[in-house]
């Protein structure tokens, strides 16, 4: 008899119908034996409109007030989650963050988990009850409800799997699991069974939208194991696991990211200090910087490139302007159309060949690379964005990651 | 330096404009240099729009998940308020009922407050902040959310006045006050400036409908001075007090009442037993009955006639029928178009007149009067509902209602 976390997220609970169907599931899962412990995410795009009602009553918007807005969207999914379980004779009962024994710290907007005291969700499984818990939010240590931000459903599903003690925890989404690469883009895509948490965490870095990269890292530190899986066909989907070395495919993904642009400062002092006070600069002027890439220098001066969000462009060349001078660099080149392009494994570490493969794939793709950057599982080029599809495309093709990993053969 | 607890209803919250100028009010108050707590309702149909939800989603709708869902309203409205305070440079704190220690029984939807400990409230007054209370909400001993059903934010604005020793309690609403008797009516009807508890308490048993009388009664019974008033011209309204006797006027308003229907059981037995037989089987199908009037027995039957609400009239009449054989009685006839008129005046217990004046404005008018029934300081007359208008137009002339008390002439 597991004891299951299971998450459902806006798209999954976004009307009666949906909430219904939900109710209809946990249904079946009790049927199997299984004692589930909900936590739900705001209906659809409710938090996207109690934000618009604030924006329309308010400038300041302080912190603690946003959070008591905010959190209502999912308290209200939990009571009407639990109204449809009680429906199919299932006794439900609603819990906010507070009641679930959420304590955070008091950085509204996005608090931290401090600790997790689940005694009233403990008594409920022990008393045969389902649990209905408000997603992304606690009590801080100064009495006041507090908002995890957005994705915290993620972060209080796996923390509350992790303090009940629960054999695993299921995020339900919209899409049927984790893919090889983006099934619009390629059609060969193809869903993984598993995955291992590092894997995915560069995916989430990388461009893959879900799940919340916090939660993800949350379940790593954690040990607690992820089911990614759809709300809508109920099929099995992807389990994010701690990496079995025996087993780690060396490719599992590629992925792309359209949502940066590269910027190239030009003529830089080749001299010890002058990148540390780019980037001091751009890290004071909250500019997330991503791949940072500096040139071999010549005569003495150098080009740095690095890829910012596109919407931040304007304040990380504010920035550079500034300190412009100082660097002694003769430009700034924004550059918009580029998309990075990834390869995830976590197999990669010990077949030194898969860089080396992945550039003679797009040389034959006639792609070119404008920029290159490595971590120990994941390889990114920079190309141009035009040519990220068929990027993705070659290089699916070329690592075989349209078949199961064990059907591969060797590069 | 006056404490004033200040609620408003949801038509005085309904959209984004009226906070803000609920928020405007607020400053003018405290440059006036009072120190304000509010209590907020819901935004505008919001609380209807969170039941038609939960019955789109469910059918059995359980109490506890009802109130997590409904006090959601209240929450939203509180925290939207905190944020328009805050852009007028005036800290305030959205508190939810549990926050400012509304501890309450366990029956959920129409929940009964035990204990009120407004520790938190008080430091955010003390320390110069507006603390904003989520209205007719608390929580129960078992830790659980509860609604005190609808009016329900007059009733946390009264018993907060009281526990916090405010020296008043202001119920904003869409109205300028109390009215002598309706002013859609009657052109002249008259604003009152004050008007006992006693008195509010008969009109809104009588067809007034604001505030909440559960809230009116409250506030006598803790003997909290009430000041009911407009959120749209913010000018004075009426204050309701303890009455005193040497200023009570002998007439203060007149209402009419079309909400309810006349049933008549005739030919019942007239003996010991036969009306409490009638009465205990309505009251066990929870049937209000309201007024009741026996006629004089004539050859050992008489006729039983009493007042119900429009929507209990079948479950009033399926009543009567299962027990129609043991009362004797020949049949029962509902009479749908009746309208009650009342005269409320807390100076009629010594003044034994006001009764003939009545009965001879509407034989005046020629005008029927069909039921009777009195209280010490309210006459209520059933009438034809077509004839209800002239009546009320006829008693406010014939006791001079639209002059001030003391300018009136003695009958």
């Amino acid at each position: 008899m597991a004891l299951v976390v299971q998450k459902f997220g806006g798209t999954s609970v976004a009307g009666p119908d949906r909430i219904r169907e939900v109710a209809d599931h946990v249904v079946r899962c009790r049927k199997r034996g299984d004692r589930v412990v909900l936590v739900v995410s705001a209906m659809g795009k409710e938090t996207d409109e109690l934000i618009r009602l604030a924006d329309a009553v308010s400038e300041t918007k302080p912190g603690r007030e946003m959070d008591m807005l905010i959190t209502g969207g999912e308290r209200k999914a939990c009571a009407l989650m639990s109204m449809a379980l009680a429906d199919r004779g299932v006794e439900a009962h609603s819990f906010t963050g507070s009641q679930a024994g959420f304590l955070t710290d008091t950085a509204h907007r996005n608090a931290k988990i401090l600790e997790v005291k689940p005694q009233r969700i403990k008594e409920a499984v022990d008393a045969g009850r389902v649990p209905v818990v408000g997603g992304s939010q606690g009590v801080s240590t100064d009495h006041d409800v507090t908002f995890f931000g957005r994705g915290g459903s993620d972060t209080t599903a796996v923390a509350l799997a992790h303090a009940l003690g629960a054999d695993s925890c299921e995020l339900y989404t919209d899409v049927p699991g984790v893919f090889t690469t983006d099934p619009r883009l390629v059609p060969e895509a193809r869903r993984m069974s598993t995955i291992s948490f590092d894997e995915l965490l560069e995916m989430t870095a990388t461009g893959c939208p879900k799940p919340a990269m916090r939660s993800v890292e949350l379940a790593r530190s954690l040990g607690v194991p992820l089911h990614v899986r759809s709300a809508f066909t109920w099929a099995p989907g992807t389990w994010v696991t701690q990496e079995d070395p025996m087993e780690a495919a060396i490719i599992s993904a590629v992925t792309h990211d359209t949502s940066e642009a590269k910027m190239t400062v030009s003529g830089v002092s080749d001299r010890p200090g002058v990148a540390a006070a780019l980037f001091r600069t751009l890290a004071g002027a909250d500019v997330n910087v991503d791949m940072i890439v500096q040139n071999v220098s010549e005569a003495g001066v150098t080009d740095i490139s690095f890829t910012v969000p596109h919407d931040q462009v304007d304040r990380a060349s504010a920035a550079v302007d500034a300190v412009s001078e100082s660097l002694g660099s003769v430009g700034v080149i924004t550059d918009s159309d580029i998309a990075r392009v990834s390869l995830v494994g976590a197999g990669m570490k010990t077949n030194p060949g898969v860089a080396a493969t992945m550039f003679e794939t797009f040389a034959d793709s006639g792609i070119n690379i404008e920029m290159i950057s490595t971590s120990a599982i994941r390889i990114s080029c920079v190309v141009r964005e035009d040519q990220a599809e068929n990027a993705v495309t070659a290089l699916h093709r070329a690592f075989q990651l349209e078949k199961a990993p064990e059907d591969r053969e060797l590069i």
